[in-house]
């Protein structure tokens, strides 16, 4: 943004407001605005993780403009594009049809960033954008069915009620799925979280959740499906992916890559975060999650990796996309330690200790490490 | 915290790991402590003001250690020292007693900090360190005088179970209030916020109310409220002060100095979060709070202060300690703008353009600027 002058200015034009992504230099502390995008968009404090469900206002929050403001009464949802019947729901008919509940653990596919070197100038994750909830509302499924899509539909393209402007372009968000990807009996058109209305921050009064995905496609204060013809190529959708330089088309980004966090042990110091235990047995636990195959086992070192263990890892409980608990007994002697946690999944995929580098900062998975201070008895 | 090289180490202190405070060099970046701080605390989103009440998980959240996970079952506040009738009470019986509820504004001291010039190192707030809510609990002075306060009392201490290590002092977290403050008869012990327990970043199942001061004073996760017969001088009293040098004692931090916010106009940019809108007229309004003399009037300027207009003001609906409703009506023409807003209080108190610097970066309520953009029609 260019510098007020105390005057007024020639007339400015989007683009000059709202500057291209960049890469922070060599050393670069984070700026200022990624300080305010810190500063409105939370994560997940660790410890929260000793939670099957993400206590409300503990759970991560990503908002790409402004929390919208919407009257429930005055909402209403629209269906239309090539459809037989368009179909306009309001709230209170869409609670009348047969409702699922998921559990679900949702992480945002930035998660990580500001761990990358060089670090991309966005918001600056560290590990902690996650958070688990159980998301009731109607399969996204019997709406469209109900509004006969046709057969040649490709994209069905989701429009949230929050507008803004994002590297020069003015937009709603949206994002879309695939018609075979919509079709998918899990996903929901969700309206309530943890059994109460969903909070504005997390979309009042409708969202998407599309379990297993990352947090970008579940699309908050959702307004309008639409199913088009043709292949959905929105700004989000050319946003959300893989490359390695902006010139490039990049991989999209869909289902979250396997993830262990552990829950700091001990206590903290209050600026660095560094934790302190006493020497003797420690619980190190944690919480690890997969959107692709389910997670098969979680390894713990205490020496930042040089030697593993496996760790207890819980049964899911029937809950297929949300965290699993797992522990580790550890036996604390003075000295510093670097605790470690990894999951790999029944594919095969283990998390890494160093993930590859890319241009956006999506889904840095690196295995968490912890430095933790033994101190004498 | 010193770089973990792969082995055990010598054994170390805690104030190896734990180093004092420092401030910021000149055009030093947000480090990463700041960083891990910022993405555990979290401010209330501007256009949250809206509201009269900050929707849960909204309102702000400075935990100086982890959260601590209290079973309420096996929970108890121990009121003792120097008191007649030392008492064990548990929440059934709290909430057996007669209970006030109190809506009240809370802001953190340290709300304004990352703008301070050089930057004091430590939780990185902008300006969004508030909140509102209705707290409900029993009154303080009901409990005290039920355990008979001795004559000769002098400070009361409040002790939350949160743990932690701060600038090399391993501590519970402790503040104080002299014994005439603590008998206010406003004071909570408050087991509800907005009509429901405590959520567990808010202090489960009791915390300390104290309205109309800054958010340090409102002990959360209370187990124990200890009457002395001399002075408190623990860490956090010492912390919080408003001083030049750490070598100087400093001047307490007690009640909320007069601020008004501005919710953001129009809609965002994602990355820099300046504001566009288009010609024609724009609301202005936001909220205005103050802990010491009430708030007496509101101005705004859309020229980054070269004039001022009065803004209209709400009555404070008899909620003495919670912010109030202010707007103004403004034509917006294409161009850059800075809008800008000041509170003004009874005693004739003006919230600064540029607030004086202090070591710790406290109680900077300089006035909130806005940059935001007019484009053509």
């Amino acid at each position: 943004m260019r510098t007020w002058d105390g005057r007024y200015s020639q007339p400015v034009r989007l683009d000059e407001i709202s500057t291209p992504s960049r890469v922070a230099d060599a050393g670069e502390g984070v700026s200022q605005p990624e300080l305010g995008l810190a500063a409105r968009n939370h994560g997940m404090p660790l410890e929260a993780m000793r939670y099957d469900l993400t206590p409300p206002g503990l759970h991560y929050l990503l908002i790409h403009y402004d929390i919208p403001f919407v009257d429930a009464d005055a909402w209403s949802l629209r269906i239309d594009g090539l459809v037989d019947r368009p179909l306009t729901i309001d709230l209170a008919a869409l609670k009348a049809m047969p409702a699922t509940t998921v559990r679900s653990t949702m992480e945002c596919a930035g998660n990580g960033r500001a761990r990358l070197e060089p670090r991309p100038v966005s918001q600056p994750w560290l590990v902690e954008a996650v958070g688990t909830a159980e998301w009731t509302g109607v399969p996204l499924r019997d709406v469209l069915l109900a509004a006969g899509v046709r057969p040649d539909a490709v994209d069905v393209v989701f429009t949230g009620a929050d507008h803004g402007v994002e590297r020069g372009v003015e937009q709603d968000y949206q994002r879309k799925l695939t018609l075979a990807e919509a079709l998918d009996p899990e996903v929901l058109l969700a309206y309530e979280m943890n059994g109460a209305p969903l909070a504005p921050q997390h979309g009042f009064p409708l969202r998407l959740l599309v379990p297993g995905w990352y947090g970008m496609t579940n699309v908050k204060w959702l307004r309008r499906v639409e199913v088009l013809d043709h292949e959905f190529t929105g700004f989000q959708q050319k946003a959300y992916v893989v490359r390695q330089s902006s010139d490039e088309a990049g991989v999209p980004i869909t289902r979250i890559a396997p993830r262990a966090l552990v829950i700091p042990p001990g206590f903290p110091d209050f600026m660095t975060r560094g934790r302190v235990v006493r020497p003797g047995p420690v619980l190190l636990e944690g919480r690890a999650w997969s959107g692709r195959a389910p997670v098969a086992r979680v390894e713990v070192s205490v020496d930042g990796g040089a030697t593993w263990a496996a760790a207890t890892l819980a049964d899911d409980g029937g809950h297929r996309w949300a965290w699993r608990r797992w522990s580790h007994s550890w036996l604390a002697t003075p000295g510093e330690h670097l605790v470690t946690a990894r999951a790999t999944t029944t594919d095969g995929e283990v998390q890494p200790v160093d993930a590859p580098w890319n241009r956006g900062g999506f889904v840095n998975n690196a295995a968490h490490q912890i430095p933790v201070t033994c101190l004498e008895d």
